[in-house]
């Protein structure tokens, strides 16, 4: 009934021309947000308010019109040889979209990174075996999974997952009884052509980014790794809105398990297109998240964590099936979601802990993941006491005014010079915005410049300062100011984070100057500006050379843990070593935050 | 869109008021064949073709119209009180029906059944805690799973299922952190309130018909059992029917799948609701079936099976998740599938050596199963051989012209008395059909009244034998007729088996004279007059003491298997022992055969 169709709100496919991937825009959706909800590799570094011009599509075919951005100030860019944002198109009709070179997020081959990718202990959780088999006949009609399973009998193989046994009988008689087969333990769970690859996708899912990490499980190699962002912003920036959605909503839990699963899949199709390798040939996988995140892919009843005493339903490993998740992956895959520790602590801060435990072993050290919760570690003792902060995404850039990603023309250095505000851009561009590390900056060169005072009050009567109607704001570069509310929100979040540090050390009764190790993790945290962080209180101060940034080591931890059964158990172990400890219930929490709101 | 809905075909369902079912009727289906898709527990004893009136439904609301039935002569059945046969009814609406009690197949309740249900040997795959935790707060907020994980821990209990995880936090919070856990193996597969069953489902499922048995798996007792048509007889009669669907319609193996499902679901659905349970008390399932119905349950391919040299998937028993076969159970609860021995022998002929392991062992036996296909077994010098003769539904009643199944009006006995045949129907009613026990009888009456001849021809000549035009009849009684395309389609089914005994004996070098026991099993062989079977040598002769009627043995077999994890080890070694002899490949099969299909 084609009329009847018509009738309806018809759907509006985007395909992506060059990415072969096709997603459906919903009612009042842009460009931009739909690809970002289908895990469509695209930067749009200012998260789609129109400013940064790092979201550009040609249109190929179809009709759009112009949405309405966010932000107050849309810039005109001239649309060279019909590049668009995104961000600020909405679809009429079906389209056909180009994606920009320099709009798509990068997939990093290994020979790129070349040697600074460590090489992993290799014990993964899959084995591969090349296996011959006698073609069956009338006087010898053994069952296929029987013969194969004697076959592998004397390497401890001993059952064949479903779907790997329902693939089997046309693959055996297509590879003439000729086939690499998969073991997960002592289980099948896959049967291929010969010389088929044996490959691991491990996944840092974090609430605003997402990582994969395609290795081969053979020879421990980094093959690939992409960063898109989470889809589920779509339903909320922060955790607490996304457990709420999934608690209210009656379809929410399926809608944030599908998003991050669109995440997943994405990475993985991505990852293996680039590698020339199939989805299928990814043998296993490993997944690190929050616990918000990690309760929300397995679609865990989220409704006990979201409110006091925010319980999680399992805080050990899993290991689930990843058809189970909806990834594409060999037919009897199975994904192991790292151990967490507690409360919102999750996986991906047990991962830091596990990639970096050869440098807080044995000390007495603080290990801090800083995003929009902020994970803090202390070792003392041989003791682990663990603390989430409610940062908020301020740091990273997120809730700030002027505030995005790292990209082409954010200001990622600022400074104070003779009382002037000085920056820096990525790449040398013209300003457009201020990025994570940038904002620490700004903060701290306002304070020395003396344009804010010990409260974080902005001095009207600073020349870096001005003021129209209630709006005070300091200008970093042209047209890039900082406001008012940008410093408080600055504030509250190295209150939370400093304020945190204080109960630790209180708790086990140690100052911070015992602190032999400060080891900083993440991306916002490689790029962070540590005296900066010092200044406005963000970091305890310490000997320059006792703090230690460590990059992403959450990606680090979680391939770690895919290339290594060994690695999984110490991950397991490390977790349950870590004392939780809940800040709502420490004593003093409400006074040790206040005191640390302003700048000493 | 009411109007669009309304300008397709509309769905028209049939809602079964007493039972609480529904179903949606296809396009020139009639309400009869709609129930036995959907699993409905209709009986219709002759198959639908409008002779028999044991499918009785009253219209309570909704519009029908008559369909023509299949049968030659279809009688006229008043409707009393309205009660019309639902096999030669379509809807044109929508419709509410009332199932006549009598055309219910029967739940037999254990109290019912008395003491004659064997005791079984109780050590369950699956076993129960109550498990008392405290409620969480502030201070101990460790996770749901990981308390309940560390509690149990003693009892070697590890790990816990997905869909039991998703269940666990509000079930905890509604209990009150007082709650009954059930752990197949090292992991909890459901967490319920206290007092809480632990039922098992065990089924043996047949090409024609399908049985379910419930237990409770803390006692061991048998609560219930019920028996249905397999749905997926719309499918085709025979296994090759079947096989070919699934093999060449593209949603062939789906469809089979489903039907399978559907059949069992119905199973677990009505024994539930008879004992006042619910489905997810069902925490364990074992199932038994031939080859082919164990592949198109699990969805396993089949073109490999169907053809030359006819090699199963899998043989070694199986465990799945009973989700995965759509089964309504615990959240994780396993579906346990009995070991097969090959080709088209399945678990369904190793669960009748297991329950009738003490009558054959150490002995020479012949143990057999006789349906669509004929399992037989024999046992000798410590060894197991086993072929499968492909019988065909004749001794059933199937393809025969007045056959039907055991129910009111079924001639069930006939016998020669002076050269006249004489009949006995079940309920001693009007006489509309001859069911499997009657048929072998038949053919052995008309030849010893001297009405067919050695090579199985009736004589034209012979009082009992009447000819109108090319049909040539023997009359059993009024209105029943046994024509002479029935004698052949016998004759066909005991050279099938009869060849197969030979083939066995000659195989391992024996005579029939050597069987210390002949082992019967199944429905129809427990109805079976053996001297008639012996009469037109579809048994060998043996002194009637060594033949034993063992009744449905595959069922206590899979009730066993049910109860036992010992039983399945023991199924699995008793299907390793078994030699698969594939008929075909042995040398004189076909003389073997063309040697039995006449009368001696």
């Amino acid at each position: 009934m084609p009329g009847a169709a018509g009738l309806s709100a018809p759907a509006r496919r985007l395909r992506f021309a060059s990415l072969g991937r096709e997603a459906e825009c919903r009612a009042r959706e842009t460009m931009f947000e739909c690809a970002r909800r289908a895990g469509i590799r695209i930067v749009g570094a200012c998260g789609g308010r129109g400013v940064c011009g790092t979201c550009l599509v040609r249109v190929l075919s179809g009709e759009v019109e112009e949405a309405q951005t966010t932000a107050a100030s849309v810039r005109a860019l001239a649309p060279a040889d019909g590049w668009l944002r995104a961000c600020t198109l909405r679809p009429l009709t079906d389209c056909t979209l180009e994606l920009s070179p320099r709009s798509l997020a990068p997939i990093v081959r290994a020979e790129v990174e070349g040697l600074r990718a460590p090489r992993l202990a290799l014990e993964p959780a899959v084995r591969s075996f090349e296996v011959a088999l006698s073609a069956p006949d009338l006087a010898h009609a053994g069952a296929d999974a029987d013969r194969l399973l004697e076959a592998l009998a004397v390497e401890g193989v001993a059952r064949i997952e479903l779907e790997a046994l329902r693939a089997l009988p046309p693959l055996a008689r297509e590879a003439a009884w000729r086939m690499k087969v998969i073991a997960h333990g002592d289980e099948i769970i896959a049967a291929g052509l010969p010389g088929g690859r044996v490959l691991g996708l491990a996944v840092d899912l974090g609430t605003t980014n997402v990582a994969g990490f395609l290795l081969d499980l053979e020879t421990g190699e980094r093959l690939a790794s992409l960063g898109i962002e989470n889809p589920q912003a779509a339903f909320g920036a922060d955790l607490v809105s996304r457990v709420n959605h999934a608690v209210r909503e009656p379809q929410g839990a399926a809608e944030l398990q599908s998003a991050a699963a669109a995440a997943l899949s994405a990475l993985a199709r991505d990852l293996c297109e680039a590698v020339g390798a199939r989805t299928d040939e990814i043998a296993d996988v490993a997944i690190c998240g929050n616990t918000a995140m990690h309760h929300l892919l397995l679609r865990l009843p989220v409704a006990q964590l979201g409110r006091a005493p925010y319980v999680p339903a399992a805080c050990r490993a899993l290991d689930v099936a990843a058809r189970e998740l909806g990834l594409p992956a060999a037919p009897g895959a199975r994904a192991h979601l790292l151990a967490g520790v507690g409360g919102f602590v999750g996986g991906d801060h047990v991962a830091v802990l596990l990639a970096t435990e050869s440098r807080w072993s044995g000390a007495t050290a603080l290990v801090m993941d800083i995003g929009t919760n902020t994970e803090v570690s202390l070792v003392h003792g041989g003791e682990i006491t663990t603390v989430s902060c409610p940062s908020g995404p301020a740091l990273e850039g997120g809730h700030i005014s002027c505030g995005m990603r790292a990209a082409e023309g954010a200001i990622e250095r600022v400074w104070a010079e003779n009382g002037r505000i000085e920056g820096r851009t990525i790449g040398g561009a013209a300003p457009v915005g201020v990025c994570g590390s940038g904002v620490v900056d700004a903060v701290a060169a306002l304070l020395a410049a003396g344009a804010i005072d010990r409260r974080g009050r902005m001095r009207p009567d600073h020349p870096a300062v001005s003021q129209s109607g209630t709006r005070r704001e300091a200008q970093l570069a042209p047209g890039v100011a900082f406001e008012q509310g940008d410093v408080r929100a600055v504030q509250l979040a190295k209150a939370a984070i400093r304020s945190g540090i204080d109960l630790l050390l209180a708790d086990r009764g140690i100052e911070h100057g015992s602190l032999e190790r400060l080891l900083i993790a993440g991306a916002f945290g490689a790029y962070l500006e540590v005296e900066s962080a010092t200044a406005i209180g963000l970091l305890p101060p310490l000997p320059r050379e006792r703090v230690e940034q460590v990059g992403n080591a959450a990606g680090v931890g979680v391939r770690m843990a895919l290339a290594s059964v060994a690695a999984r158990e110490r991950a397991q172990r490390i977790a349950a070593r870590c004392r939780y400890l809940e800040l709502g219930v420490v004593p003093g929490f409400r006074d040790a935050f206040m005191r640390r709101i302003g700048f000493e």
